[in-house]
C-alpha cells in the first residue's frame, strides 16, 4: 500500500488516498480541535494567502475553507460565480490557473463542469483543493464524512471496519455519495444498504467497484427496510440543479423522507443520522424532517463543524505546517463559549 | 431599570435597551476612537472570524460592520445576495444558522424578510447582530443616529435631553425612522415633528407608543413649517424597494426636498441635518441638495464615521474586549492624515 | 523635469509620471520581489484597510490588487458589481466616496464610466488608485506592461531607450494599448509599430501626441510584417464589452492572430511576447495560440507576476512605507516553491 506525498500536492480525488493517508487526515484534524474550539489561536500560516474560487453557489463549503484558512493565520481572496470573471471574456482555465497561482499560495476551485478542477490544478504553480466539481469529485465532503463516521461510531465503540450504512435519496446524482462509496471501499466488512428510488440508483460503474473490496451491498426503494438495520443513515438531497429539468426533479422529491416516527418505529436505537447539506426542508421534498433536531443522534451539525477541521488538517498537510501549529500559538482575547 | 449584559449576547433590537445600556456603547465608543482615526492599532481580536452575512443588498452598513472587526483586528468572511447561498436550494435559516455559527465567532445579518435576524440567532451558537431585517429592525443605525445626536448636540452645549428633531420624508417604511423613535422614547422632554406626506406616515403603533413616554410629536406635510424650529433635521430617503410598484414610490419622490435656500429661509440657525443614508441624488428624488454640501451643519459623514465607532463597540462589549483594548496595541506604520 | 510626491496621492492616470517617478516605482518593485517570491513576509500594512471597490467585472486586476495588500499585512474589504450597491438607490459617487473613505484607508476602483474614479478621488479622504475607467485609464497596467517590457529587455542587454515593438489587435478600444502609448512617449528613440484592422486603429489624438515626444511609429493591417522587425510584440483582445454590439466586435475577431509557426516564420530571435490578458481563447478569436505557450519568449505570466509587484510598490509608495518593509518582517513558516 502506497502513501501519499501531501506537501505541496494537489487534493483533487478521494482516490487520491489510500488508509494511512486518511488516518494522518485524521489524526491531524484531531489535532487542530483547540484550534477549531477557540481554547487557543494560531498564526502558522501568517501572510499566506488562499484563493478561494467558487464558481458554482456554495455558501458552507466555500465559507468552511474561508474559515479553516483564517483559524490558521492566513489571509483569503474570494471570487464567486462565473460572469464576473475572465472566463466570460474567453480566458481558458489554463489562463486564469497560471495568473491566480502568481497571487496566492494555495487555491481552493469550486466549477460546474466535471475534470475542471484536475485541469485547472495542471496548470497551477501552486497547490490546488477540489472543493466540488460539478457531480464528479468533492474529496473534503468524502473526508469530512468518514471522519464524522468514525468519531459517532467511536463513541459507541465501533469502528469502520464492520460499518452497516444505509445512503438514501438521489444516488445518481449526489457526488458526496460517490465519494463516500470509493472511500468506504477501504475498509473491512462495510456493509452498505442502497435505498433509492429505481431512476436514482447509484451508477453501475461504482456498484462494480465495490467487488474489488470487501463492501456487502444491497438494494431497496423501501426506506424502512433500508433503516432497519444499520449504525449509520445517511441521507441526501435530491440534486435538482443537475437534471434536465425542474419537472423532472419534481418527481422524486418526497419519496425519501425521514421523521422521528419513522425512526422510532424502525431503527435500532441510537442510529446515527447524516446528511452532507443542505438539507431541502421545503414542504415537498423535506428529507430530514425538522422534528429529527432534537434527537441527539442527528449529526449533521456535528459533521459540518468536522468539515471546518479536515479543511484545516489539508491546508496544513498540504503546505507542511502540520508539525508546526504549536510554534505560533497564543491565548484567545474574546469570550466564546464554544 | 434593567441593564442588559452584553457579553455572548445577540444584538437584534433597539428594544434590548436602556438608557444604562446606551451609556456603556457610547462610552465605549468614545473610547475607540483613536483606533478608528488610526492614531493606534489593536488587534484584541487577532484570531476571531465574523460572518458578514447579507442576503440583501448594502454596501455601507457591510463594508462598514466589516472594516469595524478588522481594525480591531479580527478577519471577516462574507456572504452577499441570496442566489449563491443554499436558500436557493431549499435549506432553513435554522440549519444555515446552526452551520455557519460553527464557523464563525460572530455574525452580522441582513435579510429582507422582518423577524428572520431573530429566527437566525435562536438556532446560532454564536452571537448575531442584526444588520437590518426588512423593514421591521436596524438596531445599530439607531444607535449610530442617536450617538451623533449626541455629539452634534454636545458640541452645541445641549443634550439629547430637551432635543427638538424634524423627521422628514418616508416615515412609513423607513426602518432608521422607526428604531430611532424608540429609543428616542428613552429620553425626557423629546420634541418630534413628523414632516411626511399624508400616505407616508409613521405607523400608528409607533405614535401611539409615544404615550408611554415624555416625547411630544406633531405631524405636517409641510417641510417648511416641519424645520422651523428644531435642532435637528432628520431627512430620509423614499424607500422604493418596499413599495409595491416603482410607480407607486415615484408619486412621492421630490415632494420632501431641502437645500440651502430653503434651509436659510426657515431654519435656526446651524440646525443639525442628518440622513441615514444612501441619499437619493437622482433629479426627482434630491432630498438633500447638493448645495448643502459645504454647510458645516451637515453632518450625514461623521454620522456614517460614527457607524464605523459603533459598530466597533457592539463587537467589543459582545466579545468581552472592551476593556482589554490596550492590552493589544502599537503604532501604525503607514501615512495617514485621518 | 517636475517628480510626483506619493506620499498620500491619488494614482489616476499614466500622464501624472515622468521618468523619475517610474523609475522609484520600478526601484520599489525590485525591492518588493522577496516578498512577492514568499522568501520572507512582512507584515508593515498591519492594521490597514483597502477598500477593493469593482463596480465592473474582474478577476485578474482585482485580485492582484487584494493579494499585493495583503502580501504588505494589510486586510481588504471588497464590493463587486454596481446591482449590490448603494449607487443602484441613487446615491451620487460624491456621497459613496465620502462615505467609504472613513472606512478604510486606501480605496482601489474600478468603474465602466471614463472619468468616474477622478471624480470618485476628489471626494475622498483617502488615496484613490484606478483599476480601470471605462475605456479611459488603467495605470497600473500601463506601469506593469512597462515594467516587464524593461525587465525583459534587460535579460537581452537592451534598453526601453531604443525599444521596437508592435502593438496589435483591437487599438481604438484598448485602453491598455492607449497607456502604454502615453508612457512610451517619456522614453527616446521608441519605434511603435500600429498593427490593426482599419477601423480599431489607434485613436487620432494619441498618434498626434507622438508628434511631441521621439516616438516614430508605423500603421499596417498585416501582422506578418508588423511582427517582423520588433523587440517586442504586444497582442490584445478585441474589447466586445465596448463595441455597440456582439455582431459588430465579431467581424474583427480572429483577424489578428499569432501561433508559433507565424511566430518562426516571422520575428526575430526571441522576440518578446506580451498580452495584458485576458487573452481570448475560444476558436473564433484565438489570439496567441495555446501552441505558444511552452515558447520561453511568451512573457504573458511574467507579466501578472509583474503586476503584483507594481500594485504592492504603489500601496508602499502612496502609503509611506516603502522605506520600513524590513522593519516588520519574518521568516515564512510554510511550504513554498515559488
Amino acid at each position: 500500500m502506497r502513501s501519499m506525498e501531501f506537501l505541496g500536492s494537489h487534493i483533487l480525488s478521494i482516490d487520491q488516498f489510500e488508509r494511512p493517508d486518511i488516518e494522518k487526515i485524521f489524526s491531524t484534524s484531531d489535532h487542530l480541535l483547540p484550534y477549531a474550539k477557540r481554547e487557543r489561536i494560531t498564526r502558522i500560516l501568517q501572510g499566506a494567502i488562499l484563493s478561494n474560487m467558487f464558481f458554482e453557489p456554495s455558501t458552507r463549503t466555500r465559507i468552511s475553507f474561508g474559515s479553516a484558512f483564517n483559524i490558521l493565520g492566513g489571509e483569503v481572496r474570494e471570487t464567486t460565480g462565473i460572469e464576473a470573471t475572465s472566463l466570460s471574456k474567453g480566458e481558458s482555465l489554463y489562463d486564469t490557473s497560471r495568473v491566480l497561482s502568481g497571487y496566492s499560495d494555495i487555491i481552493v476551485m469550486r466549477h460546474h463542469e466535471a475534470g475542471s478542477v484536475s485541469e485547472f490544478a495542471d496548470a497551477s504553480r501552486v497547490p490546488v483543493i477540489n472543493g466540488g466539481d460539478g457531480d464528479n469529485e468533492h474529496p473534503s465532503q468524502a473526508l469530512l464524512d468518514l471522519y464524522t463516521i468514525e468519531k459517532e461510531l467511536k463513541s459507541k465503540n465501533k469502528t469502520i471496519d464492520g460499518l452497516r450504512i444505509a445512503l438514501i435519496g438521489d444516488l445518481k446524482y449526489g457526488r458526496a455519495v460517490h465519494s463516500l462509496c470509493k472511500v468506504l471501499s477501504l475498509f473491512n466488512n462495510v456493509t452498505i444498504n442502497l435505498v433509492s428510488p429505481e431512476k436514482l440508483e447509484l451508477p453501475f460503474s461504482i456498484k462494480e467497484s465495490f467487488s474489488n473490496s470487501s463492501v456487502s451491498f444491497f438494494e431497496t426503494d423501501d426506506i424502512k427496510e433500508g433503516i432497519s438495520d444499520v449504525d449509520i443513515i445517511y441521507m441526501t438531497r435530491i440534486q435538482e440543479e443537475r437534471f434536465s429539468s425542474r419537472n423532472e426533479s419534481d418527481k422524486y422529491k418526497g419519496l425519501m423522507s425521514l421523521n422521528q416516527e419513522i425512526y422510532t418505529k424502525n431503527c435500532e436505537p441510537n442510529t446515527i443520522i447524516m446528511h452532507p447539506l443542505p438539507r431541502d426542508s421545503r414542504p415537498d421534498a423535506n428529507e430530514l424532517d425538522s422534528d429529527l433536531n432534537q434527537n441527539p443522534n442527528l449529526a449533521i451539525y456535528r459533521q459540518t463543524d468536522n468539515g471546518l477541521l479536515i479543511r484545516m488538517a489539508l491546508f496544513s498537510l498540504v503546505l507542511g505546517v502540520d508539525k508546526k501549529i504549536e510554534d505560533s500559538t497564543s491565548e484567545i482575547a474574546w469570550y466564546s463559549d464554544k
